[in-house]
């Protein structure tokens, strides 16, 4: 985590302690790391909270962004408004696999789902590391999936790990990066947490804290200026204020915010999507009366919104900072961030 | 309302004491009608409560099943889940003149809207009755929308009224039809009451009750078989089940299959749209502390499902049986389903 | 299919030659049947033309009616308004391995696929066939989803075939169903064809070519007369008109029509997706200038509409009608609707 | 104009030679601004086209980025994917009247909508001006709409006119601003053209050219360094590139990205909506054969992605730059950026 220290802090809210999703109490995440040669890959969990997910749902939102991109459960999420499994990070080849996985997790805690209990929607996102790793060798098992959830904590490593281990980003390495902003509202200060999978961005558009280095960075890594946008960005947010379905919606919109500023227009081959979820209750599989609630009035998001934009740019910061130069297939080789400069003034100072 | 006696029922649950949306306690249904020579036109208004709309807002959803449609406040209660104006419906010229009506009625009530407080969202919702209605004469004027708002009770008439005088369905006289049915539910039984704008179907399809009777009805029309459906049909369903804006969006999308029930593929040129909302609790303004709720667990929404549908088609029915003749425009005249037949069982006999 | 001769016809349109959705000119289905004991499953394939659908994309357009489903693909079709692999059709435990076959398929046939093309977006539909199947199991394998793709031809088996094995339609035998309209417009006759996997329904709501015999239906079948909707629904729609994918959008909203008039309320528990798609044109990967194109007026697309609400009604009657009595997991039985009577008539007699 | 010389230019792609959505061929803005005392409010109108947009439609996309706002006309344009009248700015209550106007004056051109002809859907957006503006004076009237309307012209004023008289954006004057980008792609270079009403932010959020100066802004103004995000901006694309109203629906979306990079979360009180158009073919309201078309490929889309969000970004820096200080309703008083400081370098110094 040495590197992270490097990295500027993003916006004015204040972190939480970790300064990472698992702020969120009750969140884990988990990697499972694929490292061999041309297998440069992995897959991560995120646990929304310490029980079953089946049977104990979490409310949860999305926000498709920019829909090229091959996710698995979010119709689901969209129509009923909780997710219901934990949440897998991988590459797009995997996720069949690592849907079947999260189905026979589910099955194992629960044996009627599928009999007298309903199926399970596992929900799955997914980015193109077909750069550095061999996506033909469909190097991902059940087993490495099962490995990750296994290994689910409240401290987790970023960067070239699970699924990031052969992502790119702005033409840097980049991988999984989290943060956490604190909101404060007149009820309460919550806190939320972002973990993102990046692996979107031209090089010439990389903007850091604001500052447009992406040109130099463009100039030092002999990247073409223009070109398409290619990769994609999966936005995870976890909150303990107690929001329902479409006030989670809404906040996931705003990882958009923080998306762009980071140099992203949304390109066109880039699926970027984000999902939210609160932590405050969950939502029974049965329930045989009304179910007691207490909400955040709309008029109270606003924190919340700035701390999921902020949160946001900070996790795709630090995935950038956390991350390490990797080589994978066919030599192919993404150099760290902080292997071309060693904190971010000297980057700016290239600017 | 004897007209409505000869109605057939549609479906098995059983109707409200009043058959009508204003069995859903605190809904108030108004019109205003004009009706002199080419002017047959007006406007209906439906208050969700007693109170004040904009101060407590009611949950809502909608469902836009065909958007060849000029409603105005879609837009907002699909982002923010709540209505907080009374429910307006009328021609699709007057949509502007009414919205204004309505946002100075809220400020009459509420002087600090569009000062301290933010503006005010008005719902309007219109067809097309240009056919029978001199709609270039513009005849709809913010008074006629006050006289409705004022007019609002629990008792209100069906058929050729209020912003139904003009409409035209299946190439019948069309209009203002309601109905309600009881939804048991493990927890309590509820009641979802619909209240339609019927402008739509072609004469051919009409199916009454499950009877395909349009064949013989575009014949004794005079109608050709064939031919674009043109039209649009509002659909507004009250319920007092305790639901959240999302199931409410859920509950509006199953209005389309009473509707295409009675034989509208949901055509081109027909906006096609419904919205539900519950009065089960309010969304205050502004609240300084957390919101508690009790909301219905979505395992217990068929019920509500199946009279939702149940509800609309019948409300389209009620619509048919319930309107007289007009003659307006030029001569143009829409003929009651009554005056074809007495009642359905003759109908069906000359299917 | 003699057991088709005797379904009724719906609605006043014609039907193509082959009352299948193959009457589409190049399209193809295929399945792959999995009966033995208590695994009765699965796969059913969709090519939408003989070519490579990577390289030559089709035109498409998804209506989510109720998301209760675990479907893949839908979230890039609905971005980038194509399909770009086979549609398949399976149990909801099979999606992750038919996605990764499907992938592995497209990769076979471009091996630059995740290196220097994109990857490829698998198209899954799903419903539960969890009461005749033992999902447990997870019978069905990659090698069954080629076997499917291998099998596609313009000639098909109706009822419990491929994925259609283990379905349940009104608490009698589902499974695979198809038809086709023709659709007159001032520019051409086009055909819309439909194939249904069927597995949706309450008995008691049963409503066979407008005839309500689901009360009859569920005495015979001692069926408790209320009780949730579970099951679901995949609804494809092919056509030959040259629509573009908002419009193909439009068509897929229409089988949701058709769907209502059997007795669907689109039940919570239902997964009700519709997907259409044109085989007017194709849209290449890559193209080095302007596509021309020739697209139909929206004004002409009513005929269209009414084909799809028809032939997707008749689709579900066929699937009733074309299926067998399957007996699987734990002696689990579903009697097939010609088991109970030889031809509607008689079943209508019983209502 | 000479204001806006002092401001900076965001991005790395080049303008048009007007640095405004006018560069796009045959669009054209007018304004109609009321400067009287309380009354601080007016209408902006832009034409597609030189021609009538309801014979020779045009194609069209939205992107609702935060939906508290009060458009009308967008639910068909999502539907339909066209625009059929001229784009109405104005203030929150005057959208009915604004509305009303864009009805009569299609009707002036063809008598027929309404009559032989469907009815015309008026596309009118809006921001709440209420902090200068006496939004109770309702002072706007369908003859300001016209005037707007007939002084349409390919340059025009920016800043505090037409309906962006009122408006206030990060605590600044704001109001109407206008850009271009020119996106070159492997076909052709084309162009993308952005018209804001800008009336969002928090002083305290201010980006200019991705220096954070809100702050020192924050402190310049005495406006408190928090609070909720209110007001709105409604932001115009258009663009000569040949795109369908899906690849539109995409333009639009990139907006978004630009309006983040200025300080922006789509806060909850803000009304944040985008529209795209095109303007490179129309679609007749009538058309007795297939339409041909040539569209541009999907992967040639990024640099107009690029160009969209630039344009946005320059758009709404524009408008500050160009705005006037106003004092209106009860003395408030927005002052205008260059009151505060003379070009955008002695802000940054500031910050």
């Amino acid at each position: 985590m040495d590197a992270l220290q490097a990295a500027p802090h993003i916006g004015q809210l204040v972190a939480g302690p970790l300064n990472a999703i698992t702020d969120v109490p009750g969140v884990a995440v988990g990697h499972c790391t694929l490292d061999h040669g041309p297998v440069q890959t992995g897959v991560t969990m995120l646990r929304p909270h310490g029980g079953d997910c089946f049977l104990q749902k979490v409310p949860a939102g999305a926000a498709v962004i920019n829909g090229f991109g091959k996710s698995v459960g979010l119709v689901q999420v969209q129509e009923l408004g909780v997710l219901e499994s934990p949440i897998a990070l991988t590459n797009t080849f995997a996720v069949g696999t690592v849907a079947t996985a999260l189905i026979r997790s589910a099955i194992a805690a629960q044996p009627e789902i599928g009999r007298t209990l309903p199926t399970v929607n596992p929900l799955v996102f997914e980015c193109n590391d077909g750069y550095l790793n061999d996506l033909h060798a469909f190097a991902v098992t059940e087993a490495h999936a099962q490995q990750a959830l296994a290994s689910t904590a409240s401290t987790f490593a970023q960067g070239a790990v699970g699924a990031g281990r052969g992502m790119t980003c702005f033409g840097l390495k980049g991988g999984i990066g989290s943060a956490s902003r604190l909101a404060p509202t007149p009820v309460a200060r919550f806190t939320v947490g972002a973990l993102v999978l990046a692996n979107f961005g031209r090089p010439a558009a990389f903007t850091l804290a604001g500052r447009h280095i992406g040109p130099a960075l463009a100039q030092r890594l002999a990247a073409p200026s223009t070109g398409p946008e290619r990769g994609s960005i999966i936005m995870l947010l976890a909150t303990d204020a107690p929001l329902d379905a479409r006030q989670l919606r809404r906040l996931a919109t705003r990882a958009g915010a923080g998306l762009a500023r980071t140099g992203s227009d949304y390109g066109h081959g880039s699926g970027d999507i984000a999902l939210a979820f609160s932590t405050a209750y969950t939502v029974p599989q049965q329930l045989g009366r009304l179910q007691a609630l207490t909400l955040l009035h709309e008029a109270m998001l606003d924190p919340l919104f700035e701390a999921a934009a902020q949160a946001t740019e900070q996790a795709i910061v630090n995935a950038l900072f956390a991350a390490e130069t990797v080589t994978g297939r066919d030599g192919n080789k993404r150099i760290a961030l902080t292997a071309l400069a060693r904190d971010w003034q000297a980057l700016q100072q290239a600017a």
